[in-house]
């Protein structure tokens, strides 16, 4: 009787444990290899992610800006946002339609991270400019080395006010030159060989920058061919850049050793020190109006110092040389679909090169866009630039007192439209610039200047252009 | 008794509900943060994929050949798929044993994907050229920048017959130009700066390109090193190219401001305007006889468009100039192991630079593989062509009337035997080549001109180069 | 009563049936598309893993080099390795805050792997040295192709004593150079354009490399921008490198084909032939004192093999030149944070570019390094050099017979302190050097013949710099 119920029993007992036995060590057993599997994916997912993203070793990033410019001849036309007298300067002109040259930084990125944490960080930038239309530019390129310099990050050893601040050694710009891109003028451009210290935190909201850069004098670079006639090393400049929240404070002391001997304008009186100073505000909206942002800076140099932009950069300054520039932008929408960048860039200069000479301009400047679909955008520029340059003879140039005007339109495509810094940009273009026939007498072979019976007082300018950073 | 068996079924009633309360929760648990894990990682790795194929961000291809050219003394041998009298005006031989430089084109891309689709694509072409033997070839290299654009696809904001529509802008090699590879000549070389669109449809199987490049005229690439003398903008090229399924007619339209004003030969009767078109066929089979491919296409200009290959390249082409070239090759192969590629190409050109000048030569060329093992192949090369040139003068080139033949054997090497493109090869090759003596003639310090004894009228050439592309 | 019984047993039965029937089956099934998750992700991560860690597809190495000397009245001071009269024939002495230049080589690899197992690999080196402090150096730059070639591996079709073999061709450094780092100076410097193949094995420690390389004689590199007269093929090189187990035995037969036309020091003395060998010993340990490595290697050449380093180089040799130089350097550590590398380069040469002239020069050099820090060391260099030149006139050179002394501290940051070849490094150096009056007399314009009054018989120099390699 009992042994009849069994019967019924023991399948069950037997399906159960069999079931116990059976399915669930299986069932533990494969989500144990399941779950080696899936950490032996994630590790090495870990691995290789900073590779492909290029967090950790190699990555790419550039500039680069490539077109036509063409007068109503459909020949080349001259051009550049430094064409006009002030240009020679430093006085910059708006650049939408205003570039004819191929102008690219292919910068080759290596990062590593030490097991002790340290990261370093080597930069190498190869850059090109020429105004060639030819598909071969041997002749004519000047691909050169800008930069190639490592920094170190995040430093194991380095504690207190130096925890958070990263050391370099090479060739480099600055990593805190700031610029106005409509102008294509920088703020500040320090650049050359040294070696520096960023982001020593004395306190929150305060720190410091401290470099020795050493570096050649150049021609100005309105002719990168041969932008650099001495290839030593003339001057040296100790800088230090100071941040108080919103506030940066500049100094820089120059030397440039028997800078004194060279000979301008027939006499001996260049400088061989000279001293510049920046204080600058940089704003996360629009001068209080509106979203956006804008930054505000004035400079102060004197002797090698008087060179306000390019600092150390110019050895022909005389030794009573004074220059004060000042340097707005601001960045907005207005509405929907439309933004705004105005852009203010000015200068007074005294003995800068020869005793008793004196530069003064000032530049205005607005971008407009107007986004009208998802690829598509209208831009606006107008620039505006009036200057009066009394040079006495310097570099064989006369003196001008004039003013210069340029607007133009042009139908933008990119991939996203939004925002001011979205690139790349694929862009046609028509310009007119108009100008007083003064300005023509400043120099001889400048843009201006040109013997070039469609380019004096006023013209029509047109072309293509495609602009990009990553 | 009951209560006798309630102990036998209790244990079973635990163990059970221990393994329905347990065992199976714990399961439904695990599965489910397994599951989160396998979304985490697939996500991930589908992020990481595209970068590290080089779908998107960096990704780089390459052209490069480089070996030794040495004649029957040990000495470097000229060479050059140019090298005979109509090599100057773009008649080629065959290039397997014919090279003596180290070329190469180094192309560093960046690709973007908008978060609205559009993609973009950055592309700069570095390129180098010497027959230096050097290690350092700072005097003798030609580094510069042939490619520096961006181009837009898959445009969000694009619709109708641009809906799959290209754009581009900046300095580029045309995306259609097409060559014969075995005589390292172009069907067509359009390249400059400008903009276009690119696959405009009109119907499933019609479609259209338009561009404007500009350029500078070149001197024939013989000589890299001095091949821009002009850096302006000399030429504007507006190009349509118009595809009906396999047939291709090219349209080209050229205009150079002023060029009439060149004096060429004494007397101002260069050309300031062009036209050219091709009309070009790409077949899916050879010649209908077996598989592979052949491409035929026949190229007619006049005025600026009298330089059949490279358009809008040459400044010197008289007013009247009249030029016809034919190009077919095809690939396919004989039996199991050996592959053939013959190639053709024809040129007759009249009032070409001069006057009644007259340009005639042919090419017939023909490529044989043998393949041997999974690394080694046997290549042949048999060149002949026949030349008739009456320049009247033109770049103090002599009349000649001539045949010039050229037979090569190249052992080669390569990762995998198999296919025509196939690369990296590495060979050893030995070439006899033959000529008319007249053709020695033709110019001063050309290839068979050269005062070298060794020579004349004909030549053993021995050497090893690689070739690799991808 | 049975029937009592069973709504006991029904529940469970239903219950474990429903357990074995819903619960064991989802998880089997669950268990399934886990598995086909996770074996796609494994399949793809594999695909992915060798693109984004460089071992497939593109990868990027560098050398480089970029900082400031000065000297003590703040101005660029010449400096190099091979600034003394013993350095103009290949006499180094150290390199530690004596190096005024940015050098860099930047290499773009690409690695494949074809279906068959077999793998290319294609490497590309741009390299560039200028010694300018300019931002743009279009005019002082070098930039140029150094290395351009393909190397085959794991060839299927390879069996026997190739199973293991490599080949390649192009132009590049010979894979085997090795060097003496504290003295920026190779044992050899083999370089050229040709083919070989590397490792064919005849025994299990016995393997040799065959390899032709053509290349042009160069001036000595001292002045990379000139360093290239003759673009063409000069001479010959027919190398056999073969390997005994840490023993290295290598043979070069140079040709040079009319080279004896050449006129030096007015008579056609020099040679068009030459022989070089080099007998080198690795070890794995400090000259069995210590743990560490050390390579001794003795070098002979006759003719133009008497170049002893840069094999086949100077086509100036005299037919009867012969030169002989021993090499040797070692790495160790004394106790925990000492690191030491002692090394001595040496070479007695005759008749070396006229006849009866007389060059012997040893130089002594001991890198030594305190790790202090993790990322901080103090590097210290002293370098011996005693020098007896009698050039009879060769090159306007006059007998000197003197020593130069110089010894550099460098504070030195990296981001991991340990080991001889960790970089980067970031270093500060002060360096006084010493020499004897009479070594100014050499040669007119080299370093210490500069008519600098602060660079005559010792000066102080100081500096920082940036050196990297991965």
């Amino acid at each position: 009787m009992n042994s009849g119920k069994t019967p019924i029993r023991n399948p069950l007992a037997v399906a159960v444990s069999l079931g116990l036995l059976v399915s669930l060590p299986l069932a533990a057993q494969a989500q144990d290899s399941v779950e080696e599997r899936l950490a032996a994916l994630e590790e090495k997912l870990a691995e290789v992610e900073p590779q492909a993203t290029g967090a950790e070793g190699f990555s790419f990033n550039t500039y680069a800006r490539s077109g036509l410019l063409l007068n109503g001849d459909l020949q080349s036309a001259p051009g550049s946002p430094y064409l006009t007298p002030a240009g020679s300067v430093g006085g910059a002109v708006g650049r939408l339609g205003n570039e004819p040259d191929t102008y690219l930084e292919a910068i080759l990125n290596y990062k590593q991270e030490a097991e002790n944490g340290t990261k370093s960080h080597y930069r190498l930038m190869i850059a090109d400019s020429t105004t060639s239309s030819n598909d071969w530019t041997a002749g004519d390129g000047a691909l050169n080395v800008r930069q190639a310099y490592v920094e170190f990050s995040d430093l194991a050893g380095f504690s207190g006010i130096f925890r958070d601040s990263a050391i370099w050694a090479g060739k480099r710009f600055d990593r805190d030159n700031f610029d106005i891109h409509w102008l294509d003028s920088d703020f500040i451009f320090l650049a050359g060989l040294g070696a520096g210290v960023y982001d020593v935190k004395f306190a929150e909201s305060v720190k410091s920058n401290f470099s020795l850069y050493g570096r050649s004098f150049i021609d100005f670079p309105s002719d990168p061919q041969t932008a650099s006639e001495t290839s030593s090393t003339d001057s040296l400049i100790l800088t230090a850049n100071n941040y108080f929240g919103n506030v940066q404070w500049m100094l820089n002391g120059i030397n440039a050793q028997d800078n004194e001997t060279r000979v301008v304008g027939g006499v001996q009186e260049a400088a061989d020190t000279g001293f510049h100073t920046m204080l600058a505000y940089h704003a996360g909206d629009f001068f209080g109006l509106s979203d956006g942002n804008f930054k505000v800076a004035v400079m102060h140099g004197q002797g090698l110092g008087a060179e306000a932009k390019n600092i150390g950069a110019d050895g022909d300054l005389h030794e009573d040389a004074v220059s004060t520039r000042l340097g707005i932008y601001g960045t907005t929408y207005l509405g929907e679909n439309w933004r705004i960048a105005p852009a203010i860039l000015a200068e007074t200069s005294e003995d800068r090169y020869i005793k008793g000479d004196e530069y003064q301009w000032l530049t205005f400047n607005t971008r407009l866009a107007h986004e009208i679909g998802s690829n598509f955008e209208m831009q606006y520029e107008a620039s505006w630039q009036t200057m009066d340059i009394t040079p006495l003879g310097y570099a064989g140039r006369n003196s001008v007192d004039g003013d210069y005007s340029r607007f133009t339109v042009a139908p933008t495509f990119k991939p996203q439209v939004g925002g001011f810094w979205n690139r790349p940009e694929i862009r046609v273009f028509a310009s007119y610039s108009t100008w007083d026939d003064e300005l023509d007498g400043y120099a001889t072979g400048d843009a201006l200047g040109e013997a070039d019976t469609d380019f004096t007082s006023g013209q029509w300018t047109f072309g293509t252009q495609m602009e990009i950073w990553f």
